[in-house]
């Protein structure tokens, strides 16, 4: 596996979900793979649960890690062709990709959308550009439009939660202060596609999704109806994707936040969202804090999905 | 041990300064504790000598380790419950403790007191909610009120120093340009009250510490009177403890300061700082230099005191 | 080895050079050299290729590497002595430099040149103050006036490329909109006078540098002219170096930017620079592009150089 950015990519659904949980009970199995092997993670933005897991996720497999946090320690890199560089950034990416990825064996990349130019976004510019210019594999830590490692830990979490073959899973839009890319809904909504759930999207109009990424799925603008009988709810903020508005907040409407009153229309349903969450506005307190929140699960599963993925990458070098 | 605060979470003082010696000429010899084990130091504060020793000590047990900056790559934690998080904090540290510990054995935490409001400080708010929610055992790598690895290592300084079974020391305060918390005199005041020393302390009335940490010790606001006899001198600026006036600089007072006409009052004392220090503040240029000064030693055991406390997590896992 | 600052401090050029060559096909046959061992890299400034290439040439031997970035996250250093430390500086180097090193067995250090006192900067008195008071083996990772593991890499590359024993190596200043010190202009000079290749050294009035470190280096203010004949061109923008101009732009002239008409003057020449590289400033993007750039390559070989420095101190251990 040369590259990690969907479902796609891995030899299969059922495959990743049996090595997820051949993982999960042997973590340090696999050192041979990762012996005198380096991956090398690459921020250009903040991150909690992907830096944490995907470090734990290599040392588990025996190999050697290197955090870079663009724009701390490191010089400001140019992105765009052409230019006369003459301003604060110091290097271009066309030569920082292939320097960055001549010292490792992966590169891990995590590079949110702009959310100014959809074009731009929605191809992928930043890490098609490693994927071009490194010559290593590469992995998604979340781009523009995806976040796959986090999507594959939400699967794996309801294969674990799950008391039928084919839960209800609905996917519910919330309100949030700022601007949010929708790579996390992008690619949770591209994994249950993968599988076969029930699989059900909400949001106000205005805030549809891509349909690549929609695929299947149900798509209904009136909340309380696609709770009912719900039983994974998967709360998330995103900024309208369609254009004229692409990036834009149409809405803080808090009658979408996730309450008790919310989660009362559902089949007792387990409570999802994949972290940073703004309590008070995506979740209500006694929602999150129920014992049928499943979001500190969901993290932890973010080591052994990226785990499944290194794992995968290192088999193939 | 699952917490380390203060030396009542060792089995002894005894024991402690026997395993002390025991890393230090053996640092390497443990490492079968550590493998596949995994530290994660999560700092929202900054940090020199307990971000390195820490790191070195985990890394002589063969642990894995990762270092966090709060603040730094990672997202803005809010701390206060109930709270609406519409503003600049992006996620809750009752979601951010279980998820960074999901990720590791054990947690180092530094968060320093913020000196506004003495019960939150001295309730020690922060690292209580890492030792109610992550799950781990947790390590104070100076929390609102204690720097229990520091005054270790201080101990361990003035046993391997001390030429007679029971030394005079004295911990003196000494003016500062800023603001200050009281963890460290706190924690050396702690862990000489569990010894057998002649221990004193001294201060401009009005920076009095807690009664718990004081202890048995003299207090004697006459600064020429408590340093005569001193075998060593413990020098260390903090803020007014009291209330109203918790977290205030009340005096600046370059009297204060240990130049050598103070050190000529003592038993030709050894002179310890738990650094970073104020040059030409709390100490003269020839003192802090003089052969008499342990500055450095005290800052090289932080590696043992470190490895010490780290390796006893470690056999309760 | 206790010190590296330049090529004298190996035992021999063409040792070093057999090292590399070994070290690049058995980059992992080192490590019972490394084992228990901890490298240290202090980084008072932004780096990219040596933050990473330092880090992977250590993890290949084995080594436990710790990074630190004064002031993200530690204290800021006082480097004045006989200072009332009233102010921002809450630590004085003096201090810092030995507990530093009292947690590692190699210390590596990037400190740029300040370009305000040249005397300051050419007493290279930062990392000086390291060697004195570490007493640990010191790196430079670039110091005020030299960038060793920088030009060490070039002249492996130079040494992988070229066609004939002694090829016509040109040095060439060109222009840069911000002041940068004459560290890599420096070394490479001094490593390119180690070798016996035809040396020649081209820029504007002014721009003379050191003569320490240009030794027999034929100086030549006609570009044009020095770049006749060259089978490699290394590019590189610094600020005047002598007095009263010292750390100043004397120009910016475009004339001076290495392109494609400038490249047909040479010998079908590779081109070489160490980068980071502004383009469009120091070279256009059809010659940084092109089959015959190297820029690429030299990077890589800093993971080589950094490595054969290291394997060098380690065994002096």
């Amino acid at each position: 596996m040369k590259t990690f950015l969907g479902p796609k990519d891995l030899p299969s659904i059922e495959y990743a979900l049996k090595e997820a949980r051949f993982i999960k009970e042997n973590r340090f199995a696999d050192q041979h793979l990762g012996t005198n092997k380096t991956i090398l993670l690459v921020f250009f933005n903040s991150s909690l649960r992907t830096r944490l897991s995907t470090q734990k996720a290599a040392m588990n497999l025996g190999m050697n890690t290197i955090v870079l946090d663009i724009n701390q320690g490191a010089w400001k890199l140019e992105t765009e062709r052409g230019v006369i560089m003459d301003g604060d950034k110091s290097e271009h990416i066309l030569e920082a990709i292939p320097v960055m990825s001549s010292y490792c064996d992966i590169v891990g990349v995590r590079s949110f959308a702009g959310l100014k130019d959809k074009k731009y976004d929605y191809n992928e510019t930043i890490i098609n550009q490693f994927i071009q210019y490194s010559g290593k594999p590469v992995i998604s830590m979340e781009s523009a439009t995806v976040h796959p490692m986090q999507a594959f830990a939400d699967l794996i979490t309801i294969e674990e939660y799950k008391d039928k073959a084919r839960p209800k899973v609905v996917m519910t839009w919330a309100p949030h202060p700022k601007v949010l890319p929708q790579a996390v809904p992008n690619s949770f909504a591209q994994w249950m596609n993968a599988t076969d759930y029930e699989f059900v999207i909400t949001h106000p109009k205005g805030y549809e999704l891509e349909p690549e990424f929609v695929g299947n799925a149900i798509v209904d603008y009136d909340q309380n109806k696609a709770l009912k009988g719900a039983d994974f709810v998967y709360a998330k903020n995103w900024s309208a994707c369609m254009e004229p508005h692409y990036g834009e907040i149409l809405s803080m409407d808090r009658d979408w936040t996730v309450d008790t009153k919310k989660m009362a229309l559902t089949n007792n349903a387990y409570f999802m969202h994949c972290l940073p969450v703004r309590r008070g506005m995506i979740v209500s307190d006694d929602v999150i804090e129920s014992p049928r929140s499943l979001v500190i699960q969901e993290a932890a599963n973010r080591e052994i999905s990226a785990q499944t993925v290194i794992k995968e990458v290192l088999k193939s070098l």
